[in-house]
């Protein structure tokens, strides 16, 4: 009696998982986060017009979601000046991620990337049996120079730009980006990962036509629309490419609340305005925490923030485990020399004065550790 | 300026729809559906209690859904009287059956199915390359013995079996599932598909050991407990298997509102109990509509019924039209001969009442169109 058969790239995976979820930390700790700042989720929350369809939605969800995602399609077209055969909505970012990987990437095919960049888009490659070619950072930005250049050098497919960054919450010019784009080499495509532009400051997202067939972007509700667990993401690009989805996407995989409660977010821009202005003011706060803890924030345009722990990555891990020890949960990132930083979500005064208060005894316990 | 590279899988692969929603559909003739019983969905609706438990969670939308799904997993557990090693939750049986495909399909791999049985699992293999090889029915339901010994000529690596079967509504005791196992070839997997089996007479689930390593069932709370729309479904299989899925899903995938839904919908079994007596009454009445219309329902195991026209594919294709034009949606077999049929989901009496109306003149219609 012995077991199926795999495929061989699927015997050479690893039972990876990207990120450890804070549910999965607390069971561990058997308690729960006093401050769940870790995952880059947006504690101001969402528009309660789309909690309100969402609960709505509720009482029909005997019903399929539409498999077109059509309304919600339509009100992205109008809202971006683009069609509808520009937009493909899908389960999040990681949903679209992993269908656009699996449409062009093959065993052995080549991919660029920032070293310590999204590990969930490193995960689908491997997946797929893709090769995945770093590049470091440069000054904590990503190195869009560079990136291009490696592509080239490896006859890749897909370059991998998360603008702003994730984690360290830097930033391009969506022009310098447009402008780079002279420099991309023929048959590679820019991923362009915009899921936090919204938090930007105005000129990040880069102005390139939806019809260009060399850029896909990537949205999300789950950041600065607050919905992550909808898993709702929506991506930009040619109509073939767009269209391209339906080869391989789970039609019928989007939940119906969650259709509704994107379409009700998208439509309160107010809502969102204010929420981008609750952000600006937390980044400024833990800009502050940081600094009358003797330690530097790095600039973001993002909803959350680097802190520059001021040495080594054993020393930023040491500060973590101890956030994470007393109730503040909070992720950094994974290569040096990034990983000298802690990244902490913004939030509302109630979880932020929990991580000041932890912070102080978090170093001294790191300089003890060291 | 070109566009990207797609693998040569991808590019072989036709921009398929499984099946066309209902929504595409009212788009189309530009109205709404009258009665909406094509999709198999349970328009009787989930627990208030799930109803409820996803409104609260609406509110907390802004968090990620657990990436472990864990307390729906130990319930679930705990209903199956297995272990949570035994199970894992996804997004629909779709989601789970293309996870599945893809850890053990590759190119040119074999798969048996029945002729005309679920397109989803089909577009699924295709899409990772595999080669589908088909068995007819027997009887109007799927043919066992005759499945096992194709899957052992070709060599295939997965045998799909829906049980009760969609679309005919047909079964097959457990036991004799159970007792062919001994002919299932060493190194095929067979897939035992039970959406339905919480609709079925007692002694239709399979009694095979959750950690037999030659199955692995899929759930869903699409059907029996009316939340289609939420995306849940889940595995049960041995734990290697289970485990499997860690390399390849989206692990952060899952709605957080569904998760909770679906829970609260597992713990309301007499809500579950109400609503399978209501579907039995409607199979009942879908049953005597036929009847009063000169035509034969088949027996059913579901929350659908399949009635017999009488004639060929092409004389159920008019009579479905004709419903379909008046406002009633169903749907029918792809192939023949259960393609004289048409398939109707079971519902509340107003949408019952609306297909009796409807049947009749479907049916001179499609008289006349002969």
């Amino acid at each position: 009696m012995t077991g199926p058969r795999y495929t061989p790239l699927a015997l050479s995976l690893p039972a990876a998982v990207p990120f450890v979820g804070p549910e999965t930390h607390e069971r561990e700790r058997g308690a729960p986060f006093a401050a769940r700042l870790g995952a880059n989720e947006n504690i101001f929350g969402p528009s309660p017009r789309a909690v309100e369809a969402m609960a709505q939605a509720a009482a029909e969800i005997w019903k399929y979601g539409d498999a077109q995602s059509h309304d919600l399609r339509l009100a992205l077209a109008a809202h971006h000046g683009v069609q509808p055969e520009n937009i493909m909505v899908g389960e999040g970012i990681d949903g679209l991620l992993g269908c656009l990987v699996r449409l062009l990437i093959g065993q052995g095919d080549a991919v660029v990337t920032s070293l310590g960049a999204y590990p969930t888009f490193n995960y689908h490659v491997a997946g797929f049996g893709g090769v995945i070619h770093t590049v470091p950072y440069k000054d904590d930005r990503e190195d869009l120079a560079a990136l291009f250049a490696r592509a080239a050098e490896v006859d890749a497919r897909i370059v991998y730009l998360a603008n702003p960054d994730n984690p360290m919450g830097s930033w391009h010019k969506g022009a310098e980006i447009a402008a780079a784009l002279d420099t991309l080499p023929e048959g590679c495509l820019l991923l362009l990962d915009e899921a936090y532009v919204e938090c930007a400051p105005e000129g990040t997202a880069a102005p390139v036509s939806a019809d260009d067939p060399r850029v896909i972007r990537m949205r999300t509700f789950s950041k600065a629309y607050g919905m992550a667990g909808a898993r709702v993401g929506y991506a930009l690009g040619h109509p073939e490419l767009i269209a391209a989805f339906n080869k391989v996407r789970n039609h019928f995989g989007m939940n119906r609340a969650a259709q509704a409660g994107a379409l009700a977010a998208l439509q309160d821009q107010d809502w969102l305005a204010q929420v981008l202005a609750q952000i600006e003011g937390a980044r400024a706060k833990i800009a502050e925490i940081a600094a009358q803890n003797g330690l530097s924030a790095l600039p973001s345009a993002t909803n959350f923030v680097a802190i520059d722990c001021g040495r080594d990555g054993a020393f930023a891990k040491a500060v973590l485990d101890s956030l994470v020890d007393q109730g503040v949960f909070v992720r950094m990132p994974f290569a040096a020399p990034q990983n000298r930083c802690i990244r902490v979500s913004c939030g509302p005064d109630a979880e932020l004065e929990a991580f000041a208060a932890a912070l102080p005894r978090a170093l001294e316990a790191a300089h003890g550790a060291g």
